[in-house]
């Protein structure tokens, strides 16, 4: 099924049907990818244009390209380029579209990747803009979820630490509220609960959630969904600690938990490293699963898939 | 037909035929380019030196290089490297050597590229050296005026804007006077008028020039080759801003017009977004022939055309 | 024969068998290198991850790997990125296995090596941990050798300059220690004699070392192992210039002698530029022989040769 976009800028272009063609499709992608690579993307060119320097991403976009058979252009860092000073995005998209056949762009100011398709020639898929949207990781997010826990419908989900500022637990909760029956249990604290623009979007879509402070009511769900407390929001350092320590999550508190425990990492404390032996852990498979959800991105959007 | 040398320097070193030569073989490239990737350099790496970011020479290059079915190496910014601490560019261009089969470098300082051929075991192409040479664009901008024009002989170029300081308009102008009854009509405020040692030579060829400061008396060349006047070069603010309006082209002035109106880009204001619909404008589709130009550089200095 | 190890840390894992299989796989990978590109690493991945830039190892890497019909994915200058704030190398690991079948690192810090191997899925190569191992380079060392003298057993071998802080003559030091009969000539200034470390390893294995600070007692050896004194070592300028001066080699010492001269560049002054010419010179073909090293190491880790 072909999707009825050429540019993917954020979770909301996205239907139901939509999402699970992309995640059918990473299915047969992950074929591929066992193989070593294949040849559907024989000849054609991702440029990976990161403004903002995210090698974690990029690395997951580039594996994606070879290993679809292609080939790829990289910009990090542009702000130390010429491509930077002076040209605005809308030429620069006139420019790499002369070179690539499909363009991933992280930029550190939302609102650039509407600017970019004005221009582009070429598929454009946002990498992230800003405090704005960033699609393919809500994707691989659903796709986790689906993987972990074998559908996504009943599910219910716990998002934890800071939902305030978090990109990704608003993109995967607008994602998950296409699908049936899902309730959330928000955990934060009430400095960094979750914005009006989601609780407003449950309520108006009927969708059950409780919020709570306490990282054990989270315990019983069948996802967690960890996310980091960043302390640059605190004015007060001992507040900050205070709350630091009460979401970690250790071995012990999972156990006898069915409980897939997901993070869109880097961690920086908030996931002992005990967990990582445990089946829970989720959070390294979720990493690796942003290759099939690219793969089928970048074949669905060059209409090879 | 080869090319009667292993290294691109400068435009100097080109003959009619040579230009012609490369030329055609891009019109061939163009085929390649659109299948999507060939084989012809399968096996060959091109290393792409950028010691100075130039994110869209670098891009155009790796993108020939792709789709003639080699590999890439890239290092941009080398001057946060080990590469650029102490070692001279003959010592570097030895090593360079052992890995790829051949070399794009762009340096910062002028003559680099004259350093580098004495020890390169590879051909080499100068992708610019500082304010010294840069003859890939001009080649590129020869072939756009050709496919714009349908020829090069009889024709009128205006040249508008920087003629003092912009290294392109110097080296198109020697290429330029290789072929039959190109007529120039040079647009320049007095301060930044063509240097003598481009008018020396067209004195010289016998080419005949008109030196005006209205962009108006551009209008009716078959090429309007714009640049962009640099703000730097102007000690009283107050005159930058005056020059700098008078040099904006916009869709009104064109009306009417056939002429084909190409910039080296980035432009930052000397060309009005809407302009961009008009048929006149060639310089997004003069950015995109970069690519078969450097795809027939390559395979000509591989021996592979 | 399969190397008995998943990952390369340090030349010390590495017995004389090992070292002499390498060496015979590399011979076999010459002549795919020279054929321009071999299919024995079709659909891996390399990812050269150079948290300290090397623009040299790294391009030698990416060589090897691109020789061998595989991919890489780059990340050099990792400073700047968000890979490196906070996350800690056993993470970056896990992630980074998610992507590519083979890691190649270079840190500045000691010991990350070490951190790395405990998570990756995937072979390790350690491509330097700051002043700790960097063993591919010891064996390209011993390669060199190998080709520019038929053999390693009952050769002399002098090395010359600073033998205090250079990490390359002790690497290759314990690697030639495998060997039979091998004698040490250690010409160097008093402030910058080897360190007790290795000559206790030459006296518990009976190895052959004189001690000297004239460099024209090394000239009689099989080979000559040249490194950089180091401005920064010292405290008294003047004892850096005449040391430096001491230990510049020039043709003329060199006229009829046999001895191969080697480097692991970059050099800044220690050899003129007039031994380059002299069959003596076999620095820039050490570089080069970094390639088939690489190619070997690579292949013998993803059990492809």
């Amino acid at each position: 099924m072909p999707l009825p976009f050429t540019h993917l800028i954020s979770t909301k272009q996205l239907s139901r049907p939509d999402a699970e063609a992309i995640l059918r499709v990473a299915d047969d992608m992950e074929k591929i990818r066992k193989s070593g690579k294949g040849d559907l993307l024989h000849g054609k060119i991702l440029a990976a244009l990161f403004y903002e320097p995210s090698t974690r991403t990029r690395m997951s976009f580039e594996t994606a390209m070879i290993r679809l058979g292609g080939d790829v252009l990289t910009a990090e860092g542009i702000q130390f380029s010429s491509l930077y000073k002076g040209e605005t995005i809308e030429d620069t998209m006139q420019m790499v579209s002369q070179y690539a056949d499909i363009i991933a762009m992280r930029h550190p100011a939302q609102g650039s990747a509407d600017l970019a398709i004005k221009t582009s020639k070429v598929p454009f898929i946002n990498a992230g803009d800003g405090p704005g949207q960033h699609p393919t990781q809500a994707l691989l997010d659903l796709y986790t979820i689906q993987k972990e826990c074998g559908k996504i419908d009943d599910l219910k989900i716990a998002m934890v630490g800071d939902l305030r500022y978090g990109r990704t637990v608003h993109s995967l909760s607008f994602l998950l509220g296409l699908f049936k029956n899902v309730k959330f249990t928000l955990v934060a604290p009430k400095e960094l609960t979750m914005p009006e623009k989601v609780t407003s979007f449950f309520d108006e879509k009927g969708i059950k959630y409780d919020q709570v402070d306490d990282i054990r009511e989270g315990m019983d769900c069948d996802v967690m969904y960890m996310t980091r407390v960043q302390q640059e929001r605190f004015t007060d350092k001992s507040e900050y600690e205070r709350l630091k320590l009460k979401y970690v999550l250790e071995a012990k508190l999972l156990k006898g938990k069915k409980v897939a425990v997901m993070h869109p990492l880097p961690r920086v404390g908030e996931i002992k490293e005990d967990v990582d032996a445990l089946p829970n852990a989720a959070y390294f498979r979720q990493a690796g699963n942003g290759v099939p959800i690219r793969m089928a991105l970048l074949a669905m959007l060059l209409k090879k898939a």
